[in-house]
C-alpha cells in the first residue's frame, strides 16, 4: 500500500499558490479522436473531457463511440470485440449497438430488454476529411457540424497529417501553437536566424463570436532554414494565426499569389492537462512537388512539435506543483487571453452570434 | 516533487459518476493471511482491511500478528527480527511479546514498563488445515471460529493449495469466483465448448443468515477440456456455488456417487481494492490417482485464475477512474447482490441467526 | 488516466490513525541549498519548505535564488539560462535580475516594465564556509545570519563535506542524527562492539532559547571499529549532541586535550518528508594526518548514513500509510521532544532570548 491515506495532507506548499485554471469544459461540440485510416474494428480506448470512451468501426465501416464502461459490471468495453454492428463486452458477453442499446445477454432465457440501467451512453460520430470526430455530449442530436478542414478536396494542395499527445490544457496547447514570440527562443534557428536584427511589424487582432484571428502585417520572409525552403525567392508574407471554437488552431502563410500553406490543428482535451493534437498541413508551392516539400518539412515540423511538447510538459508540471496558474501577460500575448475568453463564453453556451461585429485591436511587435 | 498539491482538483471528470462502492468492512471475523508452511520466523508484512500488520512465527512455532508499527518511532516492526518469543524492532531494539506488550527497551536503566502508549495492538491468530488465520479486530477475544475447510482430514481426498493477489474488492472477487455466465466468455473453451448448443437449467438460490448458495439443477457434464478430464464417462452434475461470511467462496461439483470436487477459497480484503486469494481444492476421483489429477488441473486452474485476475484488475481500474460502481444486474446475477447484502448486514454486526428460515428463489439460465 | 478521481476515497484505513505531524515550517531563517563548489551558472532546481526555487551563480560569481516559476507562462526558470547577471526563461526569453525584477521581454517595442505581476519572488543568499545558504522568506531583509560552522578557518582542522537526500521530516532526521540508543542496533558493530557489556552513564540535557544540548558524562572510549580508529590509546570521552535552530544537528567528541571532532549537519526541509543533509566534519587528531583520517572515516560514515537513510525512509513510509505520527517516548529520547518544542516555538516567531536561563535535566542511560 504505497498510496497515502486520504486524510493525509502535505503541510508545506508553495507560498503564493492560487487555484486558477485555464481548463475549459465545452461539451456541446465536436472533437477529433482518431485519424480515420488508423481506426479499425479493434476498439480504441481514449478519453474526451475526462470521460473514458471506446471508439471503434463496425462491420459496415461506420465509426461508433460509447462510454467505456459496461453497465453490467463496469469493465471497459474497449477490452471487448466488435461483432458485426455490435460491441461485445469481454467479461459476460453483453452486446450493445452504436446507440448504446443492450441487444444481447448470453445465458438469459428470453430477450434482453434495454432498460435505462443497461443503456450505455453513446456519442455521435462523424468521419470527415481523414479524421474521426466525436460529439462530446452523449445521447443528444449534435447542435452543429464539425469544423471543415480547408483545401482537403482541392487537388492543387498536398495534405500531410500528424498526431501527437501533449501534456497541457487545450488552452495552453492552443496558445503555444499560435504564439509568435516564443519561436525566436524555443525554436531558435528554425524559424528565425539566431541573433539577427529584428524588425517591427503591426499585428491586427480581430475577435468574432466564435473565433479570434491575428494578422501579421509587414512581416518579411522568415530567415532561417524553413523560410529558405518555403520561399527561395523571398517576398512579402501574409500571415494569419486563428483560434476557432472549440478546438481549432490554424496558422496560414501566403507568399505572393501562388505559395500557400495552412496548418490546421484540432486539439482534443482528453483530461484537464492532456491534449491530443491532430494536425493537417495543406500546402501548394508551384515550384516544388508536394511530396518533396512534405518530406522536407516533416522532420522540421516534428522537431518544433517536440520542443513545444517538452515546454508544455514543463509548464503543466509546474502549474500542478504550484496548485494553479498565475499568468502575467504582456502586449505580445495577442491571442491567449482571447482564446480563454472564447472558451469561457462557450462553456456557458453559445448563440449563433452571426450578426455580431468583430472587435479589432492593433499592436506593434518586433519579430 | 511530482506529487500534486492537495488543493489541486481535476476539473474534467466522467459525467455520471456516483461514489457507490461494494467495499465492505467486516472486522469481527477471521481472515487467512498466509499458507502455514510458508510462514517462518522472518516477519511477513501484509495488510488486512487496510491495516498494516506483521505476521511471524515465534521460536515455539506459534503464529503471531501485531500492528506493523513500533509505538516508539513508528517504523514497521516487519523490518525487525524474531528473538525467541518476542519481536524486536530494527531501529532501537524495543521488544514486544505476541500480546503486544513492550518487554524490553535496550539502554534503559531498570525495567521497561508496558504503558498504554508502548503497547502494540495484537491480533488473535489460528493455524488450521494449512492456513494461518488472523482475527481482524485487535486486542479482543474472537467472537467465533475460523471457517473449517472441508475434507481436510479425509484420506480419500487430495488437497491442492494455491495463493494469488487480486486487484478487486472482496465482493468483486467473490462474485467473480461464483459467477457461472462469464465462464462461457472469459474462459471460452476451458469450461464449455466454444459455440456449442446451450441448454436451459434451473438455478435454486437459498439465502441463510450467514451464507447464500446456488444449486444448478439439470446441468449436463461440462463440455470442453476440464469436463473431459473430470468425468470421462459423462453423467449428471450436482453443482453448488456458495458464499459464506465473511470471506469464503466455495464451488462444489459431484459427478455420480463417486467423483467429488470442492474448491474453497478464502478471500482476504487487504485494502479497498486488493484481495488475497487462498484456495484449497479437495477432490476424490475414484478412477484417477490424486497426484495425477492435481498436476493435470493446476495449469488449467492457473490459466482461469489469471484470466479472472486480469478482468478484475480492469474492472477495478475502471471503477476507480469513474469514481465509483454503477452496476446493472440481470436475472443471471444470482449471487452477487446476495453477497453484498450479507456483507452489509455483517458490517452492522451479526446475531447467531440459527433459527431463521432460508429464503429460496428459483430462476432459469442457459448454460 | 491512472489518476484516481478526486471524489474517490479509500474506505479501509488503519484503525487508530491520528493526523499528528512533526513537520515544522520555520520560514524566517537560513537553510543550506548547495555545496558551494558544485553551484555554477547552470540553474539548479530545488525545493525549500515545499517551495520550488531555482539557485544559480551569476557571471560575477554571486549565488542567486528565485521562485522557480516564470511569472509569464509559469514554466520553471530552472530550464532557462544565466545571461550575465540575469536569468533568462527558456520559453519566451523574459529576463530577471537577482532581485526578481523583470529586465527584458524580447519582441516588445519599448522597455519592459517590472510590474508587480512580472516580479519573481527572490530569496536572499549567502555563501559561507563552502555552503550556499538561502533565506526561506522571499523579498525580505533577513532577520539574522546563517549558522557559522565551527573550525572552518582553523588550519589545525581538516574538514570533509558530504551531502545526501533523506526521506523524513527535518525533525525525524535531526532526532536520528543526535540519537544515541539506536546506534547499538541499527549500526551494530560500527559504534559499539556487538554483545559487549553496557555501562551506565549520566546525560545532562540543557535547553536554551535557540538550542538544546545533551552532554554524555562518564562515557568510555567507544569500542568497535570507529572508536579504535579515533582514539588508539583509549581515554575519557567528552561528548555533546546539539540541535541549534532552525536546522543544525551537531555531534562533538573530544578525547583528552588534543583529539577533537565536530560533525555539523545542516538539514534542509525540502518538502514535508524529504530533507537535504549537508554535513561538514571537522577534526584534529595530532597523531594522524587529516587526509588519511578523512579517507578512513568516509566509508564508515557513508555506511552509517545509508543505514540511517534507509530507516528514515521506512519510518516515513509508515507514517504516511498510517496517516500521521503517534510516538511513545522513553527516558532515553533525550533530545527529540526538545527539538520539536524548539521548532514549534520558532514557527510562532523567535525573540532574541539572550537573557533566558537554560533549563537543565539529568538522566541515566546504559551505553
Amino acid at each position: 500500500m504505497s498510496k497515502p491515506d486520504p486524510k493525509w495532507e502535505e503541510r508545506l506548499s508553495p507560498p503564493d499558490t492560487k487555484p486558477t485554471s485555464s481548463v475549459a469544459e465545452v461539451r456541446d461540440d465536436w472533437y477529433v479522436v482518431a485519424i480515420g485510416r488508423s481506426l479499425g474494428s479493434t476498439p480504441l480506448a481514449t478519453t474526451l473531457l475526462g470521460t473514458p470512451i471506446v471508439v471503434y468501426r463496425t462491420a459496415s465501416g461506420v465509426p461508433a463511440a460509447l462510454l467505456d464502461r459496461c453497465p453490467h459490471r463496469n469493465v471497459p468495453l474497449s477490452l471487448g470485440q466488435v461483432r458485426g454492428e455490435h460491441l461485445e463486452c469481454g467479461y459476460h458477453g453483453w452486446r450493445f449497438d452504436r446507440e448504446g442499446a443492450c441487444r444481447a445477454i448470453p445465458g438469459l432465457c428470453g430477450e434482453a430488454s434495454d432498460s435505462r440501467a443497461r443503456h450505455v451512453p453513446a456519442f455521435a460520430t462523424r468521419e470527415q476529411f481523414g479524421f474521426v470526430w466525436v460529439y462530446a455530449t452523449p445521447d443528444v442530436e449534435p447542435a452543429r457540424d464539425p469544423f471543415p478542414f480547408p483545401h482537403q478536396d482541392d487537388s492543387d494542395y498536398t495534405t500531410v497529417r500528424q498526431t501527437m499527445e501533449l501534456e497541457g490544457s487545450l488552452h495552453a496547447a492552443a496558445e503555444n501553437a499560435l504564439d509568435v514570440p516564443h519561436t525566436a527562443f524555443l525554436h531558435r534557428g528554425l524559424f528565425r536566424k539566431d541573433g539577427g536584427a529584428r524588425s517591427e511589424i503591426t499585428v491586427e487582432v480581430r475577435r468574432f463570436h466564435d473565433r479570434v484571428e491575428a494578422e501579421y502585417i509587414g512581416e518579411a520572409r522568415p530567415e532561417g532554414l524553413i523560410g529558405r525552403v518555403l520561399a527561395p525567392a523571398g517576398g512579402t508574407v501574409t500571415h494569419f494565426d486563428r483560434f476557432i471554437l472549440p478546438c481549432i488552431a490554424q496558422v496560414e502563410y501566403r507568399l505572393g499569389d501562388k505559395s500557400h500553406l495552412v496548418a490546421t490543428t484540432a486539439l482534443t482535451p482528453r483530461t484537464d492537462h492532456t491534449t491530443g493534437l491532430f494536425a493537417a498541413v495543406s500546402f501548394r508551392f508551384p515550384f516544388l512537388p508536394g511530396g518533396v516539400v512534405g518530406r522536407a518539412l516533416e522532420p522540421l515540423a516534428m522537431r518544433i512539435l517536440r520542443q513545444d511538447a517538452q515546454m508544455l510538459r514543463a509548464q503543466t508540471a509546474n502549474v500542478r506543483r504550484f496548485g494553479g496558474e498565475r499568468y502575467a501577460t504582456s502586449e505580445l500575448d495577442v491571442l491567449g487571453p482571447h482564446i480563454l475568453r472564447l472558451l469561457r463564453q462557450a462553456e456557458r453556451g453559445r448563440g449563433d452570434g452571426a450578426a455580431v461585429e468583430p472587435t479589432v485591436k492593433t499592436t506593434r511587435m518586433q519579430v
